[in-house]
């Protein structure tokens, strides 16, 4: 099986002449990338920087240094002779979680390191760059090429966990911060609720290695058998959401899965992640814009799996398996690429307070890139054929093929060159904090039952 | 879709022509199955009942309770005018998970009861067995025959929970108790771990609701496209597992699943549940005959998922698919067919002892069923096209569908006629108290390959 | 230091004229003990013997397998030869918390050995008996005379915590068993509350260590000066409890210590333990006859030191020292002496069912010793110039005096020989499944003040 | 009873002729305090401010601004007319346990709170310090003086537990921050250790409320009977503690207790908090001056109450009650009046990296105050007579009286106004990061043993 990562045109297609070589172009998208995350990083104080909220998410300050040792650890210190890291022990603060690599500082105990400070981790950031640089002047091979890509891509990862992380921390904060302005809110109403429908047939889903970067864990492209299936047009909406709610939603164990009833039970859920009961009686939330009122056309974000789950039910379907999502949004957007360019990276949201678009403003790709990412019926499981790469790389994807749920089509805090229809997103059932959201599914009428 | 629970011949194979009345040999199989509950707990001492030893296990006095509660609830109550039970309190005491039926006794403390006591369980259940008789004298509709076929198999699965709890119990316990004096081993030479190699095709797994009886969960059979692959001719032996031991299996985190090392490092995990260092540096494990000598011929039993997926990678190969297993087992087994009988309902093990036979005497049906539950590499889903019962019996195994991993293929502990080849069983992946082994596979040729 | 435990007329005080050699006395009262539990163990099932409700209680059948270790381990294996335990590892078992005799087994995990069996306990403790009167039908020097007397005095803790632990494990039962059916209440006006009053003096408390026995921890007998108080004349009631409540006593943080409004707020206490809201708004409790009415005139029972203390603010009072209280007590019952004799060991509340006396009934020594233990304000240290014996008895006391609570007074289900006004008993400030309760107290006024 | 709190002269003691109003005074005493505050700060980046490192610590940050809302909250916002605080919600942010203030933010979450940004605290500090002037411009009447004077001391604890926080912070840090740079050690030999000695005598202790401040929990001054004893003349140093480790001191139960041999081998405790072992197999420690071997001259320090009494043990010796000590300190130190003066407000320990000085260096008041806290074994209680003030001051020590136990002395981080012998600190038995050491006691003779 050849790897999605060894594959040399992950950089440049074969169909783009170019007379620059393949590195220098990869310096240009690396310096776009990493001056992204600089751009994320423009409405934090000082403060926002050191803290970490909850055992699951990181500081502001440990997303730019670890992105920084990725390739500090996989690029320069093996591969660019005479390079020394500002400090031995970042190999071990920074670490996240590859054994192969060295021990790793405590995880839920991020926040609690001060040290180095922001502007010393800038600094580190400069270095690595320079380096970097230094290390992309030259005629790089491909593998390492694949390498960079697969950094620029982690940093991207990180990118949308900074936002992930930050309104977190905000939400825990009596003043409720506001990490930019929202735009206004212009709503029309929403569409009707559509099926998408499909034949049972022999489906190829997954990345086949060729055209652009695909983590390992996207392939190899391969066969599976879909039975007839429907999927919905549009996301659920909060309006359909308060709907469930109102109808005794997380009050009914029959609507829900045992581990899910369990959680909501043990953690007293009634409402998604970020909502709050105004006094008046209906439904604020908590955005990266400030509080603000929940809108019906918007649709619903920060929801487990077991919510999701529990709504499809309540809604007499069920959510999609991932190759039902993948079949479709393929065939919806007409093709297997990703939807994004390079530069510049901005939000597919567009709104500078990374909240997703209400449902009728949702533009071309909006029905399934970009807005949420949508909870699917399956498990993460290696593809058929899959085989980890070798090295740190193999820790990437493949050692949490357990008890986590796919997820696909990126949120409005996914870099939108990031965005693409085969990327495989996992989380546990009971994530909440990430922007997730619900598409419905349902089983498909037979040839004969379609027929008679 | 016809669910298979609604299946009038589960009880009555057309191709068998028989004179009494469908409900007259319900009342057999009843009386059968109910006496075989009586015949494990031979050996017990009242104190042996009472114990809960973990939240997962249940006091064998509780499971004698619930299954006849099961009976009681689904069947007399609604269906037998005039019935009465013992104690309404038995309602809410002996009510497992059954969120439509009421509340239910807080489950961690099951082993807190210590009345009703065992004789007046005893009682409860010749109460209910006669009114059974009474209920099953008459002429029974076919939806209520299969309802008292699920209770049935409810308690065939409960005669295998009394054995790995009593399993559990018995291992606290620093005498040692013996549930039963084993049988000689005769152990011979292992045969050599052979392939059986499957190419890729499109295949049909699942129950059909035909032939014989099965739980929801196993259908609706469906179409499924297997990859080519091969997979083990036989378990993994205690002996193999011991040479993963030495070649630091327990230390090395490249060979496990994330969350597997994690609690390898938390629970301090460094051989099977039940295994023990002697003083020697021999290896003995806990049985239910007692302390005895790990058999390097017998399969290896009581791992976890993690450890089994550790194994395999280790040994150079992964877990089966349940559709690889299930499309494997049929081929070798030639049939779908349960392989069991009805009476007398001994176990496959034929060992009062019940461990899982040598790898050398393992007959005819060892090679894939009764001796040790089989991890698989699929995480519990629904099939396509499947939809819960409606009522009560809508919780037995829809509710459990997330977080959960298929095991394949029944232990010693299972009774003979429990056991079949689409049966799915399923347990959280850290799962150790269970008869859980490995099987191994690996992706097959692709044909070009093979061709070559 | 003269150690009360080395005191020889700790059994056979100087002015009785006796013929009889001291160890034959001693047998009759080693008998007299060891035959009480076996009274108290009439109204027991098999099935009661085996559970352990909660980590602090223990087995009923571990109670009486510790008792008779005691005796085994610091008697008849040193001291009489050639005797052997019926099972080497009841050293293990049945050890409660003696390091410097070896290792335990697991506190929390007592309730899990279903083996021995309730027969086979009762055949360890007839085994021991018998090899007990073998040892004391010889010429016992002192010292082992004095550990007997410790022994019985250790069996008779556990005779009252058979009885708290049953009562505990009955109270999470919803069929509510019933120990024994409590003899009907008489319930008269309770006398007004008055108070003792106290003048600041140089005071003295503890055991002397020369009339009859008293744990190392009662002494040595010291000096005091204790500042002018008063204390009530009698125990605090369910219906003056019940004024605490209805004032808000449990919502209102300022009438709580921290730890005590942090543990209200945890645990979600309302009322004293066994204490149930009935439907119709009035109030029962779990008692050891069963479910029954709270009876205004009965002292509160089963509260905290946190519930105790919180109350007593409310009241305008405090809680008393034990220096306090042991000043009063011997005032009032005009003796240090215990007010028990030995035979028949029958409880002062001569109430089968355990239950503390109403206060009008409450009869000679009832205001201050054999309803219900009182929390003082003191925390359980050691006495001026305290040492702990040398041995294994040093770990009976010494080791716990740290972050428990002195009760004083001896409680309803405390052998009626094992009350006297010095005895030190402590337990944690939460604890509440004790028969624990309430007497007030209040500074006493200054010499000058009550002149004038 | 008289209130230390409302005693006038604790601001301006009758002896000093002064024509400047009282406010005046105390506003220059203002500035001092607040200005010191200032001055343990300078060392930190933004960053630092921001950490809570455990449930037990708080952020530098949110010590600034809980002392200044401690002012806002007692005395502008009831006293001062027209007073508004900066923001609303600091009331909820900033009250660290004061019930009768209003609801508080949850405790061990204060570190997820990035804003109010450290600029925006000071920005709050100088809001209050400026009304707080006004304030103190007018004729304050003698009960608010007494207000400000909690205050003042209040702060001055913060400013001990602001230094214990940095340093817990910093200890989790791989890379071993540096709070400020150590003075060179010069260590001579330790003065063996000699014991004062005392009679059994009725003795006075506790504050009398009228010379100098003192907390409310210090008096009444009262009589107390103090059996025959003997003191320490120094603290136990390094040197010794080593001894008691490498006799095996943390693996012996019999000189523990119980507690606290449990919490030994639930944490793992095998030294001193913050000491580790080095590769060549002596011992350092992390201190706020950076890492440093463990000097032998140095006292003994960060021990919890478990260690404190374990080593006295085995020394042979006890922990001497805070009566005794507070005898021995009146004794040798010849008052107990407050060692310090208000300004300039160093340390006594006259190093700005806050480490107890050498016991060899120790001058004159060495031996009882300034270097570490001496764990005493008394329980916190209340003193005869004791009454907290009303309102909000009555929750400031009162409430704290369970589960804790009283430290004498102060410490190198105590500021040196805020030490006085009657000063009762206290903490839970476990607590490690403060600077709390161990000083020997033992029983002294009886008068006749001595005549003897």
């Amino acid at each position: 099986m050849t790897s999605a990562l060894a594959t040399p045109d992950v950089i440049d297609p074969p169909s783009k002449a170019t007379e620059e070589p393949v590195s220098a172009t990869v310096l240009d998208r690396y310096r776009a990338v990493r001056s992204w995350t600089d751009t994320l990083c423009e409405p934090l104080v000082t403060e926002d920087y050191v803290v970490q909220s909850m055992p699951d998410a990181s500081p502001a300050k440990w997303h730019l240094a670890h992105t920084t040792w990725f390739f500090e650890t996989l690029l320069l210190t093996p591969h660019l002779a005479g390079y020394r890291s500002p400090d031995p022990q970042f190999n071990y603060l920074f670490n996240s979680y590859y054994n192969s690599i060295g021990k790793q500082y405590s995880r839920p105990e991020r926040g609690v390191i001060s040290r180095p400070t922001v502007a010393e981790v800038e600094d580190y950031r400069r270095h690595v760059d320079e380096h970097m640089a230094e290390l992309l002047s030259g005629d790089l091979p491909d593998d390492l090429l694949t390498v960079v890509e697969v950094g620029l891509n982690h940093e991207q990862q990180h990118q949308e966990l900074l936002l992930t992380d930050l309104k977190h921390m905000f939400s825990k904060n009596p003043l409720y911060p506001v990490y930019r302005p929202p735009l206004p809110v212009t709503a029309e109403p929403v569409p009707a609720l559509a099926w998408h429908e499909y034949s049972a047939e022999l489906r190829r889903i997954g990345h086949d290695g060729r055209d652009g970067f695909a983590y390992d864990n996207e392939g190899p492209r391969h066969r599976v058998f879909v039975e007839a299936f429907r999927i919905a047009s549009r996301l659920a909406t909060c309006g359909e959401y308060l709907e469930f709610m109102n109808d005794g939603g997380y009050q009914r164990p029959e609507l829900w899965l045992s581990d899910g009833w369990n959680t909501v039970q043990a953690e007293g859920w009634r409402a998604p992640f970020y909502w709050q009961a105004a006094e008046d009686g209906t439904w604020q939330q908590i955005t990266l814009g400030g509080l603000r009122q929940v809108q019906p056309e918007e649709p619903v974000c920060h929801v487990s799996l077991y919510e999701a789950d529990a709504y499809a039910r309540w809604a007499g379907a069920r959510l999609p398996t991932e190759a039902e999502w993948e079949v479709a949004a393929d065939d919806v957007l007409g093709t297997t690429a990703a939807i994004g360019d390079n530069a510049p990276d901005a939000n597919l949201a567009e709104d500078g307070a990374y909240h997703p678009r209400p449902l009728s403003s949702a533009a071309r790709h909006g029905q399934f890139l970009g807005d949420v990412w949508e909870w699917t019926a399956s498990a993460y499981s290696p593809y058929p054929g899959y085989a980890p790469p070798p090295g740190a790389l193999g820790e990437y994807n493949a050692k949490f093929m357990s008890s986590q749920v796919i997820l696909r089509g990126g949120s409005c805090a996914t870099p939108r060159s990031h965005i693409r229809t085969t990327y495989r997103n996992f989380f546990p059932p009971a994530t909440r904090w990430q922007f997730s959201g619900i598409r419905l599914a349902q089983d498909g009428l037979a040839q004969d039952e379609r027929d008679g």
